[in-house]
């Protein structure tokens, strides 16, 4: 093999980097790979972290301690996490999408994979520091953006299932108090999917009154696991009384108008406070 | 802004690529970025190119045309790809997993996002040619690796559901025979989540008679709909008639071991044979 050039190591330190979020590697692995000295490859990890901090491509960090090395988390800057759920905002609130019942038609969003992408990382940028061992979801319709947050934390994904499942083995199943009216339902989730003493964090794709998302944590009670945050896509103003509190949201949803079937709905404040310090310096 | 010098912008091209994969990037988009030349830049990404090939860390197309310019996939060599399934099957095979009635526990392994994400790979590796315009799954267990070959297929993900949901609008319901005992069962799909004349591709994690696969062929019948494939990550051999022809599977379930709690499963013989003519050059 010919003698790998500066240029080539950093595109492809790069890109096994960038496939691989939050996962620490060793300087180590990078020596073996390419027939580079330690040193070498320091500096290269310093080219590459001010790269991506002047093109604000995301944070790449070097670890230090016996299981040290070097890690890119995919963090948007306050500014651009901002624009981009404003962004998804304005596709949210065109007319058309609100259905009977003040119910809100997201099941496009969340089918495209930037998106989803996108919002799972800049949930996932919360919570680096909570350190959760894995990220719950209910079925369904959140699936893909939790998937996305589990991705940029490089924790797996525990989906809650509104039924036990024979695939699923022996279950704990729980009741709860669904939508505003609170009816209540099951559900239901795997005894070989968590352990005892994890850390879970929550991500589901829409809140209204919070039952789903309070029915969760309970099971998360049921399973001696500890909730780090709870973090949904969209919540709605109403009702303000949420059967859990200390939810973050992305998007808060105001109102409804259903005569237009117009949303009236806009990034949380936390987001635009983050930018506007960030625009403040 | 400095100048920015050669490696810097690999580096930054090479996440930008990685992380919008199968999107077509204009040279004049990376020469705005850079402020460069274009013949500089195609430079860059012959270099990126020939990086890329050397590590084996995906494939980098020019694209010709008027809508042309440069384009990253995900795709993983025969052998990669033969191993990573192998490794899978591996992990499968453990004892323990096989549940009352000889199905697997996949749950675990369907939530890890770096064996979704290469699963996901394998399998739009596949379809790249076909040129989907989205990928169709049936909820819930198959969404998180449907989700990551929509991911690396750069295409929308659409989810079938077991009943429709208020929040999905006006939907299409049609009944399917579901497991070996061919029991009744019904999906529906919201009418606003694709159109006709569209082309999709069916990917799921798990078939035995195959009745949910066929389900949702008719499904994009209804919808006037083009199947362009249907791949799902593991097919058992039995039934050896299945209800659905030309079913892709990454893996093979030969049969279980129900007192031992252990599944017979290998890689699909498409992937030894792929590795096997990539071996031997």
């Amino acid at each position: 093999m010919d003698r790998i050039r500066r240029n080539e190591r950093l595109a492809a330190m790069t890109r096994i980097l960038v496939e691989s979020p939050n996962k620490i590697f060793t300087l180590g692995t990078f020596c073996e790979m390419f027939g580079a000295a330690k040193s070498t490859l320091s500096e290269d990890i310093d080219i590459l972290r001010s790269v991506f901090a002047q093109f604000r491509l995301g944070q790449l960090d070097t670890v230090t301690g016996a299981a040290g090395g070097v890690r890119y988390r995919p963090v948007l800057q306050p500014e651009d996490a901002y624009r981009a759920v404003k962004d998804l905002a304005q596709q949210l609130a065109v007319p058309g999408r609100i259905l009977p019942g003040g119910f809100i038609y997201m099941a496009d969003i969340l089918a495209q994979p930037d998106i989803v992408e996108r919002m799972g990382m800049i949930i996932a940028s919360q919570f680096y520091r909570s350190e959760p061992d894995f990220v719950l979801t209910m079925e369904t319709k959140g699936i893909p953006v939790a998937m996305m947050a589990a991705k940029a934390l490089n924790v797996p994904l525990v989906i809650v299932r509104r039924d036990s499942k024979v695939y699923e083995g022996p279950a704990v199943n729980i009741n709860y108090l669904s939508g505003s009216g609170g009816r209540v339902e099951t559900m239901s989730l795997s005894r070989r999917a968590v352990k005892e003493g994890q850390r879970a964090l929550i991500v589901d794709d829409f809140m209204r009154a919070g039952g789903t998302a309070r029915g969760m944590v309970d099971m998360m009670r049921e399973f001696a696991v500890t909730v780090v945050g709870v973090c949904v896509l969209v919540s709605t103003q109403e009702p303000s009384k949420k059967r859990l509190e200390g939810v973050k949201s992305l998007l808060v949803m105001d109102g409804v108008d259903e005569s237009s079937g117009t949303a009236a709905i806009r990034p949380a404040a936390w987001l635009a406070q983050a930018a506007e310090r960030a625009r403040l310096g």
